[in-house]
């Protein structure tokens, strides 16, 4: 027997309790992953209150992402050998898979080799940022040094990690925060500008710092009111990733800006590229690439031990985190 | 010397003059046509009014579609000869070329063979329209039979072309329109279905003439309010192309919709596909057949003589034409 984390009902971090679970052998397509570290996501918290977008049935298991050893690998599964040091890339549903255990399996699609100079602690915090960033920036907006980005909600673990990979293409970086006390941090790291997203000379203070071209790309988690300051900041063939709903309210669009700068808004979601079998595979080699030589490297805010992950949860809920909270097992 | 309409100064109809003009043989790259026909257009009205995307220069030609009779070829341009029977894409500039004369000198590129079955009248109502419709719904859209497309403004030229296009390749539409009166028309021009444009209940009147799926194109020149109802009725993947600004108010985006179905909002003008050398020969390509095999076919509102061209310029401000407004030489 394990330990797994499970709900057996909606609530506060307290409904997570410690089951003793027996972890069948990995099917065929399946990988069994000893797990050394887990990343702790958003969705994990709206999946325990009953608000995320699949319902949880129960006992209820969770969890997206995770770093750890192979201890036994299922038919039909190339590639991956006891012993190898592997993370988990969250492409699968809670339905099936959750990561919050001392031992799991996990889909062999979902899974990644570890570079060797990369901790259990970073593997378990690098998928679900980077790959979110990776989809919008680079396989859909082909972001090279020739651009400028605004990134929303720029403290946030994607933020951060859309900082990093936009760095590692050579592009420009507009990072947008709500708090003022934030800018050293963004800029320590690698923002090249930082702006207060509810400034309300946002449009002109963007245009100035792309020497009044403004932004081709926006890459946002916010929306609402204030991204008609940004639209309004956007070049010529300029594309707004919307890619999360902070705020619920409508995004104004100012219709001439859209029109005759032929700029596009556009819903974006991790799992366009996670449920691709090609585009998730050349996510896989970027990032990976980024690990090794150092280009990326995921921000870890704060690190909790396994028993600790009722209070990892409390303080996701907190808010205050720049960057991942980390779960060591 | 020949008869040219021009102005030479900005205002009301009346500002349309018959110069008397020498025009030049056509120079490299250049085909010289005698104009049997003209398409009137918003943008000339807007242009003459001074408020067009370009200022005029004193004396001002305009006009962005002809039809007529090949008289003389310049260097360079191959394909053509004295006695084809012609018409213009608009594909320049009126700083540089205006059709609205009896003689003029067109740009090779923007010049196309009119099948033999086509009238000049209806060739020179051909190109703004379907061009138009063609680069959103094809081009980009790739409309197919198992496609629903929502049109705005559905009793435009340019909104009659879209139904005809859509109907070509098997898509079911649903036209919008702001007057219950002209529902009539737009089913005799195919519309498969006809809403008025600002019922409150659009969007489940959407949702169920479509079988509870949702249109997956919307081609649209107004944008504002109402916007948002269409947004909602939109089927997962949808794109939203916003090529007017008939309403000039925010278009307001409801941010779950755009987030969870990864819709598409994006800003579409004629000139994406008449300044791409390779999309212009497709969209000649596309429409020349559907006008040989009669799928397609302009609908004209009514027809004017070439000396009564400020009247039609009236005509078209007065806004209650169905289809296109020519003028025959």
């Amino acid at each position: 027997m394990t330990r797994a984390v499970r709900f057996h009902q909606t609530g506060g971090p307290e409904v997570l309790q410690f089951d003793d679970v027996q972890v069948a052998s990995p099917q065929s397509g399946e990988v069994q992953i000893r797990v050394k570290a887990l990343g702790i996501n958003r969705a994990e918290v709206m999946y325990r209150t009953g608000k995320y977008v699949i319902d949880p049935q129960f006992p209820a298991k969770l969890g997206y992402e995770a770093s750890g050893e192979v201890v036994a690998v299922g038919a039909n599964v190339t590639g991956f050998a006891t012993g190898d040091l592997v993370s988990v890339i969250p492409a699968f549903s809670f339905a099936e898979y959750g990561m919050y255990g001392e031992v799991v399996n996990a889909p062999g699609h979902a899974v990644v080799k570890n570079p060797a100079n990369v901790t259990h602690e970073e593997a378990a915090a690098t998928w679900m940022m980077f790959v979110t960033a990776y989809g919008a920036l680079i396989n859909y907006g082909k972001l090279t040094s020739a651009d400028t980005v605004i990134i929303g909600a720029a403290t946030s673990s994607v933020g951060l990690a859309a900082i990093q990979i936009a760095k590692m293409v050579g592009a420009k970086t507009v990072a947008l925060t709500r708090s003022a006390e934030k800018e050293g941090t963004l800029r320590a790291c690698g923002a090249d500008h930082v702006l207060l997203s509810d400034m309300p000379d946002l449009t002109e203070y963007i245009m100035s710092v792309t020497g009044g071209k403004g932004a081709r790309i926006v890459f946002d988690p916010v929306g609402g009111p204030n991204a008609r300051n940004i639209l309004r900041a956007m070049s010529h063939g300029g594309i707004y990733y919307q890619y999360g709903a902070l705020d619920s309210r409508d995004i104004p669009v100012p219709v001439m800006d859209i029109l005759t700068k032929h700029l596009v808004l556009q819903g974006y979601e991790l799992f366009e590229i996670t449920q691709d079998a090609q585009k998730l595979e050349q996510a896989k080699a970027f990032i990976s690439e980024g690990l090794s030589s150092r280009a990326l490297r995921p921000v870890i805010d704060r690190v909790f031990r396994f028993e600790e992950i009722a209070e990892a949860h409390r303080y996701m809920e907190a808010g205050n985190q720049v960057g991942k909270i980390v779960v060591t097992l």
